[in-house]
């Protein structure tokens, strides 16, 4: 694992406070979009597929958060959903952001989406926040100093088996074989026995779930970077384990993924990885 | 259709009234156990299963609940989850009570459950709601008189097409059959491209989640009526249409269901109908 040498004992807050301002400015914008209705188009005029839908609530969100950290860290790389795609993923000092995450809720006026923003420095990540404007939940943590929802320190579950686990997981948009995948997975948790399947629509808050012990496991065929740089870290200061889907560490690209409390890591992976199909 | 003989125009706001104070007091219960940590227990120790998770919070709202109603209409019957499965559901005065919809959230303090309570009059819903009291948020409606979320008017969305729209789900804890057939309706409601597929655990909300514009339409195969009895009126009420999973009338009876906002119903009955499983 690479060296992180700023002095992290002094350094994560001042990167979360940063977080945390780019996140409420960004959600303000999210909110005052979902409080006057949304002016929706479809991703099909970029992509060619409906029902990949995006706002422009989710374009000017970034934009806000990205001239924040701009103004305030000139020489950083910025990695996000929209515009900044083009940030180099193993820059020194990285902000990998998720303007609005959860957007077909969104569209769907459902208050459960999220801005997911993470610091990385030499590709490590160090402060992170995942804010629900429309509940003002804030899931916030730094590296070496533990995961917080809305200030009170969390930690993952102590579910030992399937048979304990509620679980989560996400569809990715495609509806071929990775959809197949991911029923045939639920499919084979349910034998299992598990409490319940979850799906509600916000990977980077289904992630901080794992991290509050509501959820024992999360599982997803296919994520994004700005999906999960901020509740990668989350759910690692909570004390759980986050891994793609046949157990090997996270890269920051796009990646299937496992997260859970740890405990339940091994027997998740070997029913992640049965089912896994390739990007 | 039974017609209804008390003054409707008169009657549904004192029984619409009562519904809201008995189901405060039965949120209130559950907000004590939630806050302060809930001794739960599995239904293992009543019915051999061990994913079925009950909790003393839904015994005791229950509790407090029907002493309340039994104090204000002694000659009412009452039909709930608990303790209270002898009430006839042909009764002229019927409640109809879940004092904890979504328990197994509730047991992995994920602040989305419920109380759901129903006033039924010669068979027909008069007045309903569902509250969620870890958020506040109150689902309510009267016969003829409209459905609300904190007292705001809602309505079903517009969509007019699979290809628009967001469908919740539930499963049974049943893992066999049902589970089955509920993976292979969701495969095809997927190959119909629909925008998404939610799972949030909590039937009495998804059904007003419908009713406010949220969800496009609902199914589960496998519903008691006190998952569904406020739910309905509040579907209805919104302009939505609610059926078993043939497109027949709900009975107040365990039932499969379909909830919609009308113009995607026989899309999805079609899709319910075809994975259909006997009870």
């Amino acid at each position: 694992m690479t060296r992180v040498t700023v002095p992290l004992k002094m350094q994560p807050n001042e990167f979360l406070q940063t977080a945390m301002e780019a996140a409420r400015l960004g959600g303000d914008v999210l909110m005052r979009y979902f409080r006057d209705g949304v002016a929706m188009r479809n991703k099909i005029e970029r992509s060619g597929k409906t029902y990949d839908l995006v706002s422009d609530a989710d374009v000017e969100s970034e934009d806000r958060i990205a001239a924040f950290l701009r103004q305030r860290y000139p020489d950083h790389e910025l990695l996000g959903e929209e515009s900044l795609s083009a940030g180099r993923a193993d820059a020194e000092h990285l902000w990998v952001i998720d303007p609005l995450d959860g957007t077909n809720n969104f569209a769907h006026r459902l208050p459960h989406f999220a801005v997911s923003i993470a610091y990385y420095f030499q590709g490590q990540p160090i402060a992170g926040v995942v804010l629900n404007p429309a509940t003002d939940d804030w899931f916030t943590s730094t590296r070496g100093g533990g995961a917080f929802h809305n200030s009170r320190p969390v930690s993952v579950s102590d579910a030992s088996s399937l048979g304990q686990s509620m679980i989560g997981c996400g569809f990715y948009y495609d509806r071929g074989a990775m959809m197949r995948s991911t029923l045939d997975a639920i499919g084979e948790f349910f034998e299992h026995e598990i409490h319940g399947i979850r799906r509600v629509g916000t990977a980077a808050i289904d992630l901080c779930y794992v991290g509050c012990g509501h959820f024992d496991g999360f599982f997803e065929y296919s994520l994004a970077p700005w999906d999960f740089a901020a509740g990668r870290l989350f759910v690692e200061e909570a004390g759980g384990t986050i891994t793609d889907s046949a157990g090997s560490p996270l890269p920051l690209s796009k990646s299937c993924l496992v997260a859970s409390n740890g405990r339940i890591h091994p027997a998740m992976i070997e029913i992640t990885a049965k089912h896994r199909v390739s990007h």
